[in-house]
């Protein structure tokens, strides 16, 4: 119900992506008569899909403390259940992140060990598997050292088990790559990040990386708190964005601008395809007891659809349980 | 004698500048050798350049306590001082941004009733000015409510008087729109600027933005602390040269497509200058007695050039002037 295009967008997103993944069973939380309504759209994904009805939805901007105390019959909290009660795989919402991640954690709780659950995204990257992972995107505004100890050895692991990546290489996000640069918690983050690669010998620490490597193809994992992995996401995606509304003018520019652009058609879709935020769509919460993914509020059909391949991916990975038992002693 | 291309590009990057505005005088400071072999390349611009001769150099990766002891020799602090000594009307350098900085603060002192001196960058926007105006970009790692209050009415003078932008409209970077969202130092600064706008009536608050509003003609002035400003420009700057790099590779992709840029050929160039971070280079140090621009440290001669042309417009604007009256009682 969540999102800003509403169930539209879900049911069209969810149409979409049994084209090309027919196993999927979705159980989908909301309104009845709405999500029916909207169904009506897409006969075809009747059979794939059971509505559990739920009359309430979490709004947009509410706080999500107010959230968790009145929201226990929305569609979100429902979801979540399904999750903690095992009838789903992976819950998927578009819907008020940090409700998301509050009624999360009350229903899942945090893995053992886990003191703060990050938001690990997929950020475009210049490697062949086309992106890099990073996290916290938003979950909590404050990271001590401690916490981004955990979201490195959350990320490797999500990098390992989600993706195949041998021997992850971590960088630690800071405004410059010499050990003096940065806030304490990042120099205290740096000892132990370093401390645990050594030990652990399962993921290479890269040290200090900047705001400018994130797309590169040298690194893995990125780590930071949520605050500023909040800003750089959506910094990233408004730079994207204000790049494809250039790129829009030039081409329509003169007569044969037009032209070059019919030529260079299929390159071009190809270019969108790469740069459009909407096709790596799906922020996964890591440190709780499920998997549960945050696809970006604006998604539309195929924002949606990107973030249900996502969870496809990882629900046959069995990353869940990996994960759960990654700060087990 | 800073930057990571050296003496090569500052000398092109004069070179190219004096071909737009030959009323410039440069003071070049440096070792005499180097830059004299440089200038051989470019026998035009001797005219226009008095060598200031200074055998030492601060290191990139110098920590900036490191260079303010032992830098009274070099190249940057004899910079500063043909500043401070009023032999210049602007100090530029593409070095070591923390040690130029501390450097600044001792020679030219803050301005009277500024706390914390603020890094403010031009931002590439979709306006019809082209950019917006962000700071601070990275002096400072940590701001209260009352610096961001300072960086607001800084922001606001510099877009007043260096770009003529009448009541400028001010944004607060945060993780989202709503109240409650983000540190305490935001809600505080929230108030404080709130408050600011109502009782000096020469600017509009417009309350929280988000990453995504970077490059929105919906504000002018964005005011954030300086670790979040300066991952957030080198997220924008990373994310710009990694979709150059798909562009480059999408019209190289098919023959097709090879025809198409060479008809679009003079639009593209129009965009490559769009969004070219180069285009836009120069932070300016806003709070001192005395206007310092910072160049990137990676700038080649259009980057070079393009701060040269920013400095100069500032010049004649009278900003400095302006600027240090600003927080006068």
């Amino acid at each position: 119900m969540g999102g800003d295009n509403g169930v539209g967008a879900v049911m069209a997103g969810i149409a979409r992506s049994l084209k090309t993944s027919s196993q999927i069973h979705f159980l989908v939380h909301g309104k009845k008569n709405d999500l029916q309504k909207e169904m009506c759209n897409y006969p075809e994904i009747a059979s794939s899909c059971s509505i559990i009805s739920c009359e309430e939805v979490v709004k947009m901007d509410e706080k999500p403390s107010a959230a968790l105390r009145s929201g226990k019959r929305s569609s979100m909290w429902s979801s979540l259940h399904s999750l903690a009660t095992h009838n789903a795989d992976i819950a998927l919402s578009c819907g008020n992140t940090g409700a998301l991640m509050a009624m999360a954690m009350v229903q899942l709780r945090k893995a053992p060990g886990v003191n703060r659950p990050a938001i690990a995204v997929l950020w475009p990257s210049r490697n062949d598997r086309g992106f890099n992972i990073v996290l916290d995107a938003g979950a909590d505004i404050k990271a001590g050292g401690d916490d981004l100890l955990q979201y490195a050895l959350m990320g490797v692991a999500y990098a390992k088990d989600g993706f195949s990546i041998n021997s992850p290489r971590v960088g630690l996000l800071n405004v410059g790559t010499e050990l003096y640069k940065g806030r304490t918690e990042l120099h205290e983050a740096s000892v132990l990040i370093e401390k645990a690669a050594k030990d652990l010998e399962s993921f290479t620490f890269l040290g200090y990386v900047e705001g400018g490597d994130l797309p590169s193809s040298g690194v893995d994992v990125i780590v930071t708190d949520g605050f500023t992995g909040n800003i750089a996401l959506k910094t990233g995606e408004g730079t994207a964005s204000l790049i494809k509304y250039f790129l829009k003018e030039t081409f329509t520019q003169s007569f044969m601008s037009k032209i070059g652009s019919i030529l260079a058609l299929s390159s071009l879709k190809k270019l969108n395809q790469k740069i459009d935020p909407r096709n790596v769509n799906g922020g996964i919460f890591l440190g709780l007891n499920g998997i549960v993914i945050k696809s970006h509020g604006g998604a539309d059909a195929i924002g949606v659809a990107a973030a249900i391949n996502l969870a496809c991916q990882l629900a046959e990975s069995g990353l869940s349980t990996k994960l759960t038992s990654q700060f087990q002693n």
